[in-house]
């Protein structure tokens, strides 16, 4: 590929406009030549689709596309797009199961196109330094709190409490993508206990328990219902002290009380992921890390299920 | 290794003692050396410990394990095992969670012995000649009906049912790899419903619809109550007619009313898994197929859950 990426942007929804729109327009390699959605806004001077089949129909030249739409129904727009040759970046979660993205994954392999499974929070400007920390500590125990009001951040996103939306994992599972890319070692869920809204198919909230190999132990809690301060904090207690990422792994504070600052700061979560994702498209290569959704499925699998009060938005 | 394999079974419940002690003494590869157990009986003339701990301090020479327990305890013991450079044969389902598998793999590999993820189903006497036939023919529908009664099966197996257990999964992941096998192509889930008995952390019933890129429709009823007649049959729907195994694969008709005969069937499942993990212990490979525990936590984490009358065993 020579020019810039041209780029076709799916689901125009809020974190198509908050996120993506802004950071493909601040990408010297990535050009916005469409958007797609049935109900969505466009964006000014871009040319707007109702679906894929529209797009493809419409002769277009498009080299790839970012996938915004409901877990749900992604799977299908993203085989359209690997049978087209485009490349595929996916919003977290990639798919609503584990089989449909080990499928899509075998697909792009074999069309020779490069699928990106993003996770938006592992570009948090905290996380690498944080990482690096933990590569030479002694880790103790690690706490997870990721308790957000669920009317404040998502306003008119049912599908999140439907079958198949992951309820309060849609926010827990960025907790679960940075846990999985700090800590050294791999782990595994070991109790998990999920409350189910009596009128929900998804859980509002979790308290999980994950151990390693070596039985670190690791607690998260989540929860949808936190009015007043929202939490999105990890803390890992190690042999040097305690290390802290707040704000969803903005801000870390290293056990000496130091703030690293780090390149990513000036960029921004989604600048990252379009850098990453280029690099994949030039590479002719795919990044594809289930580990945060294999959790989730873990977590529903392993899971006590409790039945708590109706949510009413 | 030059001998018959020096074998440890451990968890020395129904399953064990029906399947894993005649099919291993069936077998000239493989030689019965301990049993391991903290409730159940072993076996005359065979040195018994009460856990891994115990067999690891009694000194005994041993080559391998194959691991009975419920799953919610087989990952320490199978850990503990890859840490003695004992080869691993983990009964279905390979592991309570797929990160603790993915896990043991990786430690396995590390370690340089052959872990086997064993799915006793895959070796019923219709499954290859069901296989081979399907290779070449176009199929247009399967329907899974798996229905026994928890009463008869599984007698005093209140793990089961509790979380972790699976529930109607436990029986219903041996058609899921009967299936995943027979099928030329992956699928994946679409819909699920699941039902939860109001005193039970895992479903009694299930019913899934899978679909795969082509739009083959392949629904699954999956049900513990049933009482009288009991269903272990995949009907498939082909170009050439209709393929039927009953009996959990044992017997095939084909669409011309043929039952085709096969080598496995000379043997039983068992002995067919024991020959199997005899060849990749010789050959220093590993057999960890995740499709049907993949396939069960996506019914989890897919599915829309009811709430039932409670189990009363």
């Amino acid at each position: 590929m020579s020019g810039p990426i041209r780029l076709a942007l799916i689901g125009m929804g809020k974190i198509a406009h908050d996120q993506h729109v802004p950071a493909i327009a601040a990408d010297a390699d990535i050009v916005l030549t469409a958007t797609v959605s049935r109900n969505g806004e466009g964006v000014a001077g871009v040319a707007h689709f109702r679906d894929i089949d529209d797009l493809i129909a419409s002769g277009l030249e498009i080299d790839a596309v970012a996938l915004c739409t409901p877990p749900q129904v992604r799977r299908a727009i993203a085989a359209r797009a690997i049978a087209q040759g485009w490349h595929v970046f996916l919003e977290k979660p990639p798919g609503a199961t584990l089989a449909e993205v080990a499928q899509l994954s075998a697909a792009a392999d074999a069309a020779g196109i490069s699928l990106f499974a993003s996770w938006h929070s592992r570009y948090a400007p905290g996380v690498e330094p944080a990482r690096a920390f933990l590569a030479d500590a002694e880790i103790r125990s690690v706490t997870v709190t990721w308790r957000e009001d669920i009317r404040v951040w998502h306003p008119g996103q049912g599908w999140i409490l439907e079958a198949g939306g992951f309820g309060v994992f849609d926010p827990g599972i960025n907790a679960l993508s940075i846990v999985t890319r700090i800590l050294p070692r791999p782990f595994f869920i070991t109790d998990a206990e999920l409350d189910f809204p009596s009128n929900c198919a998804a859980p509002i909230a979790a308290r999980l328990r994950f151990a390693d190999d070596l039985g670190l132990a690791i607690s998260a809690d989540f929860d949808f219902r936190q009015e007043g301060p929202q939490s999105w904090d990890i803390v890992v207690e190690t042999d040097r002290g305690t290390l802290t990422l707040h704000d969803g792994g903005a801000r870390l504070v290293l056990p000496d009380g130091s703030e690293p600052s780090h390149s990513a700061a000036l960029h921004g979560e989604y600048s990252g992921l379009y850098r990453r994702f280029a690099e994949i498209v030039h590479a002719r290569t795919s990044d594809v890390d289930i580990a945060p959704l294999r959790h989730v499925a873990d977590a529903f699998l392993r899971g006590e299920r409790l039945t708590v009060e109706p949510f009413i938005e």
